[in-house]
């Protein structure tokens, strides 16, 4: 077996893992921040961390009412005039830990004393000595070059910081059910598998979630470009109505990530502007209203709550990429010209 | 003339009027955002006028050592559970002022105390009534669909709220060049006429910059999906090396938008692995180093501070798309499907 199907497999193991062996420290950070006036978040990464990143904006602003910033690195890197962090937790996140560009950031906001937490699947790594505190994602060794289960621990990882800072045994409660979500979710395999060759000779296609799920639309699409070279274009369904939705044409294929929940509505009524111009939509979603407007449903077969559905309905985009890879003739384990560790400065 | 093309070739013009109309009012509302305490600052837009707040993100973090976050605007008008924003200036952008979801994240920052300044070229809008204060963006009327001259006057209109907040006399004099600078470069009209047939059946592109221009990239991209319906994807140097490098082929258009300044290095770098790849180069710098390894140079005839290199360098962007456009026999002024004003909620 491949390994990113092995590691795709790998996930339900490894959300479990870090639930249970990482709780107890995150649950400790969260109540040392407590004690240090954390009004804004800024969050450090890049690639699929980066889309992890996302979530974490879309999460600490609605669960903790927290404004969250992405980093520019080369303002720290390239400009050197890094902005003042004053209240702010700097939480940074890298599968390898590596990227001299992510640690440069949290060098500078540890000189300037705010907090620091990095999110990694390399407890030695720089990264991790550079930040105050380390959340271990607990993945295991990751030998595919695209990310898929750290970047599920990553999304695991952020939705427990954010239960923790809130101290909410509720939204703990929905969290620990998402493991076994996952573990159901990977039955729609086989139905991908089939339904992939459709898309062999496609050479671009847009992908499009809202709300939490924009960063499930930004993965997938990431997902998309680097195993299947496809160029594979990520929007918020928002941002696709201001100007990009002109580039549809009948057969332009669009997947949407569309899970039962409060953009769910959005979502259908970007679909019957999509049907109108006859778009090709693959539909991604636990909800049977969207699934039946697609040429191509995949139904999640299990609902979680809304906050927690980018962890499982990044899964079948995962899928599809590694089984069009496949259908194209692709090695899913090495994309062309990628390396497992990426530099940047 | 299409009407495009004449607001392109308006821009000098309204930078001028913006420069000498405005100023005045945004050194008044510089003078009392210093009284109120602004630590970070939360942006809020879309669509091109997304990509203004973008290159703020940088400017503001630089030139003014503040932290920028973007506005998810679904956190209040779907999730309705918007962050606090202490301390937080919020700046909108909107050329029309009428897009709903932009107006109730600036109502929320309203009635939750914070700053907000509305930057729009229609100062009877919703928009501006909504907000406390707002800079006029003096760029007359825009017919065409595409934002061209209200997109330049927007990067101003940030960079004169930059300079105001510092009252900074020399920048003030590097910006008032700005216009002129802009004049010139029109003057590259001729030989993106010329070149755009080679573009003809191009189906997929990517559009780079990297710091302040990481902006001009995301507005050139949509630029040429807006106007050309080519699947134009921005990026930043960086993350385009973390993963979606992967899609590029023998052939594969690469435009980078590569003015002299700090972030040059990291291009020129970028450009030496896209030539081992083989890639075609479409360049827009002043600087001859990066020109000289394009198949298709685009020189800028006037240097200005990398600072405001994006208010001229998207200029042959512009240019490029609109000629692309008439090269593929498309009407620029009126792309399929997209209106002047978007309603998003």
């Amino acid at each position: 077996m491949e390994q990113m199907r092995h590691e795709v497999r790998e996930q339900p193991d490894v959300l479990r893992a870090l639930l249970e062996k990482e709780y107890p420290t995150i649950r400790a950070i969260a109540q040392e921040l407590r004690q240090r006036d954390i009004r804004h978040v800024l969050m450090v990464a890049r690639g699929s961390s980066g889309n992890a990143a996302t979530y974490a904006k879309y999460l600490f602003g609605t669960a903790n009412r927290l404004p969250v910033a992405m980093a520019a690195p080369s303002l720290y890197t390239v400009y050197q005039t890094p902005p003042s962090l004053q209240n702010t937790l700097v939480v940074a996140i890298s599968q390898s830990g590596a990227s001299p560009d992510i640690i440069a950031v949290v060098e500078d906001a540890r000189a300037q004393g705010a907090p620091t937490i990095a999110m990694t699947n390399a407890p030695d790594s720089p990264l991790a000595q550079a930040a105050e505190r380390v959340i271990y994602l607990q993945a295991g060794q990751e030998r595919a070059v695209a990310a898929t289960k750290t970047y599920t621990a990553e999304l695991m990882a952020v939705a427990l910081l954010s239960v923790a800072l809130n101290d909410d045994a509720r939204a703990l409660e929905q969290l620990r059910r998402v493991p076994e979500a996952v573990a159901r979710t990977l039955e729609v395999e086989e139905s991908i598998q089939r339904g992939a060759e459709r898309y062999r000779y496609m050479t671009g296609c847009a992908v499009i979630g809202r709300g939490y799920n924009y960063a499930s639309a930004l993965e997938v699409a990431l997902k998309l470009k680097e195993l299947t070279y496809t160029g594979a274009t990520p929007y918020s369904s928002a941002d696709f109505l201001h100007g990009p939705i002109a580039v549809v044409e009948p057969g332009f294929p669009v997947l949407l990530i569309a899970p039962g929940g409060r953009v769910l509505p959005d979502l259908m009524s970007l679909m019957a502007e999509l049907q109108q111009r006859e778009a090709e939509l693959l539909v991604i979603s636990d909800d049977p209203q969207p699934l039946e407007h697609a040429q191509r449903p995949i139904r999640l077969p299990v609902t979680v709550d809304e906050w927690l559905s980018p962890i499982v309905a990044v899964v079948p985009g995962q899928l599809l990429a590694y089984h069009l890879a496949i259908a194209k003739g692709l090695d899913p384990d090495k994309p062309r010209g990628l390396r497992k560790v990426t530099q940047t400065r």
